[in-house]
């Protein structure tokens, strides 16, 4: 039985708010369960030095938590400073993988995801909701005639998938994450091709079997991340 | 007029949601108008260096800025962080004003105000609701029997006034804050004494006359607020 | 009785010496009884990059203690660095309000305040005596013919004041500021209108009328600052 | 054809050089072909505050380039910062997968991974000669009687593998590295169980099917990798 | 002709104003000529860490200078950290090579010494002030019964010489250390052994003739130091 | 006796390996006994601010220690921060002082030199090797065509002199290093002229007939390694 009664390949209740807040171009609150990440897209018309002149995008991305938003405050100084870095690096390849980025002119898409809420999966529920809110930012810029049609290729979603008391379990939550033997994010594309997989031994190296285990199961919940995503979507 | 039709000695809509995070021991959202800040409480069973040893305790806090919480995006460097430091010194001074330090044992309650949304007087709602934060936190500590009773001496609560097109006003909004002749934050206790009193000349300088009718005007928002503030800790 | 037989609404003896080291533009040591601060003015043909070509100077102001100026030493490091940034900004905001930042063509001039020893009342010193500071750096832009006549609108001092004992005193020294149950700090421009006031409670909050005597009592003070500002520039 | 002629599953020369400075409990000088690590392992009489009074000892990594191992000079300021943190978490992670800690005592194996020249793989490479630098660690603590038996559970080694050209290559030198659709670095304990897959789409997003080829090649590359390292080990 | 007007081997005039501000142990004023440098002597009852429990007392020296002590304003910012961390380090060098450290107890003094004026030669007058400085903590902990006997072994004095136009002159100023060809600082010992010696082609690689010539200069104008440094003591 | 039987003149075995590595525009890998520095010299097309425009080039420098070069591990971290910073400054200065920056053009080298292993004398090894690394990288901006003619003025070489046991020791090891009563570092330039002289009292200062001896002993070892020098870059 998982701490919440959920099925073995089930996720928890996903949730998308979408003009959570309203200065930003996107702005979406996504909750995974009692995950809750803020993520929002802010349009700058400036590029990174390597880029420019030519004439080419730029999507990054900044990840961080709200001091109180887990178990023990954390401070704000500089001891979560490498995997704050390492995980917004690895939002910002996501999304760049599922953007054109020469349909985006000279411009710099920031996606910033605070997390307000911590209970595992911070990293997969923020590059779900960031999608969202980058969909967002984008529909306001074709909408002001900025850019004449979306440079978005596919959706992109991510979910975490681990080995807990022997069994194969989708979307973890902080108690099993604790507990995993093995962790696993993956992160797709709407098309089903893999974007990103890092898979971890956390107690126990593992074998391929359960590699491939943990790749079929995470498929199947990213599949209903999409749905849920185009249908948040739809709602515009 | 004011942008948004208030009278010139009215209060925006101001709500607390209290629990709002579940992990600190004292979480409150609070809005004044389209303001919105996080406010958590956490206690710490540990004291700063300079009060090792003498039973007492401490009350602190920090205040940041989400990076889209406003118009533009401001990073995550150190570009406000003269600002900020400002601010939390503000926030923490004027809570320790309101508790008896002797009263909390050797811990320590840090006050986290995270802005998500700034439209104006972003520090007087963070420490109007990290009082309510910090009274939850308080009778968290009392219903675990770790203090006796509450070190609370009173309420505390902060409002904006301003001089804006010549007339005074009560708790501006953004767009009135920019345009503000004079800018004066007040933070009083819940007895009518005060706290702290902020008077800045943004444009001009300012007559004691006029210094003296932004006190009267700030008075009434604040008896306002403690109200407020009641009623939300009534609803518990 | 004070501790050094002062009446409650007496300053210390105010010295300003001219001239006092000889590459800035303005120098300035000024004392208020022991309290000793070196305020130099910069003169820059740069301004900040928000007011690039806007045809407006700036002038800020960075404050400073040094290592021994205090009964114990305070390290070079980040310790202080909060308060003083904060009382960085309120020296800069305040010599800002007596100058028409657009007759000063597009260079800025910076406030250094150096404490040299420090004896209460360091921030209002400083304000005091960077004000005949920067009163030389334009008198020396004049004199070269860099600009056409003084931006500068009227005088500008600052004088701290507080209950102690129960009594409104002008002035603290180091001893009564430890001991103050108030602390107010009063910038005033010469023609008698506030910049800023900045009043907060020590120990205890305190009545309305308590703040209205401590405004009236710094008042005085300042008329009497002014005088010696003017006796010290005319000396020339 | 590769570059270097090499065949699709081919790895690059591996050479160990053992001992190679003389003041580290382990020193290996690793190269994968051009690649070139300086792997040093500290044994240290501490361990980090969260393992104080637990009996569990350490390991942990730091990774590192010199400034002109690469074809442009790298400042010795914060650009690389993020990166090197996350390779340096990737290679503490990996080794304390095949260390039993509560062997080792209360002391921490720090693994200096310096990179001397880069063409490619230096993660990978890095790991795989920070194992041999362990193992040296360990028997000089066998050897000294500080611990009686070794902690070594397996061992560890890493290999890249990608997609260049529409082919899968084993051991990417810098030029395909460059020119790959998708890099993948597989970190694997001695027995063939699997430590740390992490896959990514440099390009193009890529099908399960893919992934499944890129982990057989690198299995393939990784039993070579064992076979090395165990023949530099009984070297000794 | 020297821009002064002095001989080839003449000091500037030499000033030490002691006791120049309040709180500090020892507290100094020193001046060559238009070179002024505050130093402070602060005694603290700890050592650094590498001296704990060793019945050894510590010496160590922190220089800076102010921001407008100099032509060209100077940042408080990193710009300067080198250079000011270099002549820290020597400063606290030679006067450690005057102090029998073994009987200051386990205390430290750290030796503040912090340019108001710059014309050349602050580090010289830096260590010749900072002695003096010592000398009265040093009498201080005597007269408070803190230590039996001085830790001082001998007087401390330092002197910049130059080759400028060809030639060697005494204690160079500002205009002069920038035309100069070669530049020595010398700290001696009281009884006229050298304790460091730093002697630096400006310009041109300079023969051993002329090492010697500079070394014989130096000494003349040591001497006088140490006597004007007796005067200034003896005055006490 | 010398802990390696050298004469008390000797200098150790000195070797070069020039083309270490294969990015850098000089890679030299050097040797004096058992420490070893890699020196690189990186050819930019830029100079610093102060250069712009002024067609004249730079000459820099940066020196570090690996982590586990020496007895006990180094932090990556500021400790050393301090006296690597000074070496950096000499070694630049050094080898400026033997370049014609004039002949440089609107270009910067960049001498890095990271310590492999320290066993003593590891800033006079790096300034040693720099030169060769330097002529390296010069020699292959004129065969580019980059610059006309050679900007090298003459060599440039240093070594460690220093009073061991009483007796004048050439090129001091570790050990010899920390037990020496003086210590001093001579540059030289090919000519036999000084370029710098920095000798220091490590225990007890030090006769001017010691200082005089020293030199005469480092000048002897400075010829040799002027031989040596030439030596390996005719082997090119």
């Amino acid at each position: 039985m998982r701490p919440d009664g959920r099925p073995h390949d089930g996720l928890r209740p996903v949730r998308f708010a979408r003009d959570y807040t309203k200065y930003a171009e996107g702005s979406v609150l996504v909750a995974f369960g009692d995950t809750i990440v803020l993520c929002t897209a802010t349009v700058e018309d400036r590029v990174p030095p390597f880029l420019k002149d030519t004439n080419s995008g730029w999507v990054t991305a900044e990840y961080a938590m709200l001091p109180r938003s887990t178990h023990a405050r954390i401070g704000r100084d500089q001891s979560q400073r490498g995997r704050a870095q390492e995980i917004s690096r690895l939002i910002g390849r996501s999304l760049r993988a599922v953007v054109d980025l020469s349909f985006l002119g000279e411009r710099q898409i920031v996606l910033d995801c605070d997390v307000i809420q911590a209970d595992g999966g911070t990293r997969t529920a923020a590059i779900t909701g960031a999608y969202v809110a980058l969909h967002d930012a984008i529909d306001a810029l074709i909408a002001r005639g900025k850019i004449a049609r979306s440079p978005l290729l596919a959706a992109c979603a991510a979910v975490s998938v681990g080995i807990v008391e022997g069994e194969p379990r989708l979307d973890l939550c902080y108690e099993e994450d604790a507990a995993a033997d093995v962790d696993m994010n993956i992160v797709m594309r709407g098309d089903g091709n893999l974007i990103e997989v890092q898979g971890c031994a956390e107690r126990e190296a593992f074998p391929r079997s359960m590699c491939d285990a943990l790749l079929d199961l995470g498929e199947k919940g990213l599949r209903e991340l999409f749905a849920l995503q185009g249908e948040a979507l739809a709602r515009g």
